[in-house]
C-alpha cells in the first residue's frame, strides 16, 4: 500500500492558538496508520505555489520537544498569506500547479488553518479536486480571534485572545480606579464586523469591579448622542468610567466611527484604526473630564504568555480531527466544535461542508445585547466564560517566554 | 515604652511593583519591635489631609494571604494623588494638619512610596519636621518604572514594566514575521524624558529575532531624514522591520514629536501621546510600506501577570528596609539599591539623602547609546538583563488573575 503524505498550511491573521491546531495535525499524522510523512507550506497557499516546504516530521523527530513548544508559540510558525485564489473557471492555472505539487509530494490530504477568506480556498480547491476527479481529501480547521466562523460554536484562538482582553481590561481598572477623579477609559478592542471579543471585556468583571461598564458593539448603530448620555449617567455614579468599544462601531447609515481615513485591504475589508480615538475626542469636547484611549491592538492576538487552556487543548484536538477526518475519506469540510453544555462545559468535535461556511460571518445575536445596546446580557457572559478557563504552563527563557525559532519564515 | 505606629501611602503613577513595596513596609511593621501598626492612608497624602486611613495590620491579621495577594497585586491598593504641596514657607496649613494627624494616629514614622514628584513630598515634610522639631522619620520608597530616579541603580516597577515591554516586543515580532511583505511596526513606549523603558525593548532580541531593528531614545534628538534612512536601510536587510520608539523623542530644537497636541498636567510635564502614530505616518508618507503602529500604553505598567521576579522581591525588600531604616532613627531619605556586580547579579540596601533626589531625573547615559543614535550598546543591555529574570507564580480565578478586592478606592 503506497502510503500518503499530508500537507499543512496557515493562512489569514494571527491568533495565540493556530500553532496548537498545526500541532495537532502533525501529532495525528505521525501517530496514524493512514498517512506517513507532514509536510507544512510556507505563507500558506503561496507556499504550495512558490515549492517552499519544511518538513514537519522531520522537525519533530529531530526535537523532542518541538510539538510542545509549538503548542504555546504564537502566530504562524509556517507563515501566512493573505491569498485570494482567482475562479478556476476563470483561470485554472494556479490549481493545476497546486495539484502538480500535491502528486510531486505524494500528498493524500491538504489541511488548511485559517479564517472565512481561508476557508474559500478549501472551497475552491476541493471544488476543483472534485471536478478533475482527484482524490486528494481538502480540509480546514478553523481559527480566527474574531469567532466569526458560522456552523462551530467558537472558534481556535478566540479564547484565548478574549482571556488576554478580559485580563487586560482587569489590569487597566486596577490601573484607573487609583485616582480619585473623575475619567473615562476607552478600550478599542478588535473585531471588524462582529462584537464577539469586545464582548469578552465583560469576563473583566468581578466582586469588586464593574468595568467596563459601558460595552458597545458593532452589532448596534453607535448613536454619538445616546454614548454621552451613557457616559455621563456612569460619571455621576462612579469615578472612573471604563469604555470598551469595538474597533468595528458604525453609525445607522454604516459609516464607521473613526478619526483616520479607511482603506480597503485586499478582500474588500477596511483598514481600521481610531474608534477608541474617535470616542476619546467625543468625550473630550462635550463632557470635558480626563479621558484616555487604550488600543490593545495586535497583542490581544499573539500574547501566548495569557493563552487559555480550554482554547489551546481544543485547538489541538481539532487539528488532530482533521487528520482523522481525512482518514475516514472526508474532504470539503470544516472541523467543527458543538457545544453539548455551559456548565458542566462539554463539547463534541465534528465537521460542517466548506460551501456552507466560506466568505459567512458569525455576528453576536441581537437578543444577547442588552436593550439600551450598551451592554451584553448574561446569556453571552455564560456563552464566553468557559472558553478563558484555565492557564498554560509557560516556558521562559532568560525572562522571556520561550517561543519555537520562526527564523526560517524571512531574514528576523 | 510608647510603642508608635506607621504611616504609608503611595502616589504617583501605577507600577506592577508598588503594592510589593507596601506589602514590605506591612511585613516588617508586623515583625518589627520598634512599631505597632501599619496604618494605610487613601490616595496619598490626600488621605492624611482627609483623614481616610486603613488599618494594614487588621487586614493582614484577618486574612492570612493578604501581604502574598497584596504583593502581587497591580498599581496602587491605596489610591494615589498627584499632588504637591505647597511650600511651607508661604503656606503651612496642609503641613501643620497633616503633623497633628500624626500625633493623632501616634505615628513615629510616615513611608511615601513614589517617583520623583512624591518624593519632592518626602523633602517638604522632612523640612517641615525639622523646622517644628518633629522626632517623626519620613522616608521615601522609590517607585516608577521611568527608572529615572537619581541615586539608585534602578528603580521598583521598572524591571516588571521592562519584561512586559521585551515579552510585547517579541509576540509581536512574532506576529509581524508571518507574511511575507515588507512592513514596519512602530512600537510606542513610555518614558517621558529618560529612554530606559524604550531601551528594554533591546532584551527582546535572541537566537532568531533581532527586533527591534531600530531603538529611538529621548535622550537623542530625533531627525526625520535619518529616521527615513535608518528605515530604508533596514528594508533592504529584512521584510519586516520593527522600531521602539519612546513616547517622548523631540527634534532637535525640542519640540515633540507627536500627532496630538501638547497638554500640561499639574506638575508641568506634557501628556504625550502619538510618537508611534507620528512616525507611522512619515513611514507611509515617504516609504509607502505597509505601516503599523503600536502604543503598549498603560499595560506596560499595570500588567502584574507578566512581573519580574527580582522586581517584585526587591521592590519588598526595599519596603522592609524603609521600616528598618525609621527603627535606626534615619529620616529625610530614600532606599536605595546599589549594584555590586552584574553577573552573578547582586545588589545591596542602602538610603541616600531626600534633597538629593527629589525632583531630579537620571538620563540614559550617552556611552551607551550607539553612534548612529538608532539602538542600545551591550553596556546597556548588561545592565537590564537581569532586571526582568525570574517569573512570579500568579494566582488565577475563573480563568482570570485574582488581585486584591479595591473597593475602598471609591465606587468601582
Amino acid at each position: 500500500m503506497n502510503i500518503k503524505n499530508v500537507l499543512v498550511a496557515q493562512s489569514g491573521g494571527p491568533t495565540s492558538a493556530i500553532n496548537a491546531s498545526l500541532a495537532g495535525v502533525l501529532k495525528a499524522t505521525i501517530d496514524s496508520v493512514e498517512f506517513d510523512r507532514c509536510y507544512g507550506a510556507i505563507n500558506g497557499i503561496l507556499g504550495v505555489m512558490s515549492e517552499n516546504y519544511l518538513d514537519l516530521t522531520d522537525k519533530a523527530a529531530k526535537d523532542p520537544d518541538f510539538i510542545k513548544l509549538l503548542t504555546h508559540t504564537p502566530a504562524m510558525y509556517l507563515g501566512s498569506c493573505r491569498f485570494k485564489l482567482p475562479e478556476y473557471k476563470d483561470d485554472d492555472s494556479s490549481y493545476s500547479f497546486i495539484f502538480s505539487q500535491f502528486k510531486k509530494l505524494n500528498i493524500g490530504a491538504f489541511f488548511y488553518i485559517g479564517g472565512n477568506d481561508s476557508m474559500d480556498t478549501v472551497l475552491k480547491l476541493s471544488n476543483y479536486a472534485r471536478e478533475i476527479g482527484s482524490d486528494i481529501k481538502i480540509i480546514g480547521v478553523p481559527k480566527t480571534i474574531d469567532n466569526d466562523l458560522c456552523h462551530t460554536d467558537h472558534t481556535p484562538g478566540f479564547g484565548s485572545a478574549a482571556k488576554y482582553i478580559a485580563g487586560s481590561i482587569l489590569e487597566i481598572a486596577h490601573d484607573t480606579f487609583i485616582y480619585a477623579v473623575k475619567s473615562v477609559t476607552i478600550v478599542e478592542i478588535m473585531g471588524r464586523d462582529a462584537g464577539w471579543l469586545t464582548a469578552a471585556a465583560a469576563l473583566a468583571r468581578n466582586s469588586y469591579s464593574s468595568a467596563p461598564h459601558l460595552i458597545y458593539l458593532p452589532e448596534v448603530a453607535f448613536d454619538k448622542e445616546r454614548f454621552l448620555t451613557d457616559v455621563r449617567n456612569e460619571l455621576a455614579k462612579r469615578d472612573n468610567v471604563i469604555v470598551a468599544v469595538s474597533e468595528g462601531i458604525r453609525d445607522k447609515d454604516g459609516n464607521y466611527i473613526t478619526s483616520s481615513k479607511a482603506m480597503a485591504d485586499t478582500f474588500g475589508h477596511q483598514q481600521l484604526s481610531g474608534a477608541g480615538k474617535a470616542l476619546e475626542f467625543i468625550v473630550k469636547e462635550n463632557i470635558g473630564v480626563k479621558v484616555r484611549s487604550v488600543e490593545i491592538n495586535v497583542l490581544q492576538r499573539c500574547a501566548a504568555h495569557l493563552a487559555s487552556r480550554t482554547d489551546l487543548d481544543e485547538s489541538f484536538a481539532q487539528g488532530k480531527k482533521a487528520v482523522e477526518l481525512a482518514g475516514e475519506g472526508q474532504t470539503g469540510c470544516m472541523v467543527v466544535l458543538n457545544r453539548l453544555s455551559n456548565d458542566p462545559y462539554q463539547v463534541e468535535y465534528s465537521y460542517a461542508q466548506i460551501k456552507d461556511i466560506a466568505n459567512e460571518a458569525k455576528s453576536v445575536p441581537a437578543e444577547w445585547i442588552n436593550e439600551s445596546g450598551n451592554d451584553v446580557k448574561k446569556e453571552l457572559i455564560e456563552y464566553l466564560r468557559p472558553l478563558i478557563q484555565g492557564e498554560v504552563e509557560q516556558y521562559y527563557e532568560d525572562g522571556l517566554p520561550k517561543y519555537l525559532d520562526i527564523s526560517h519564515l524571512n531574514r528576523c
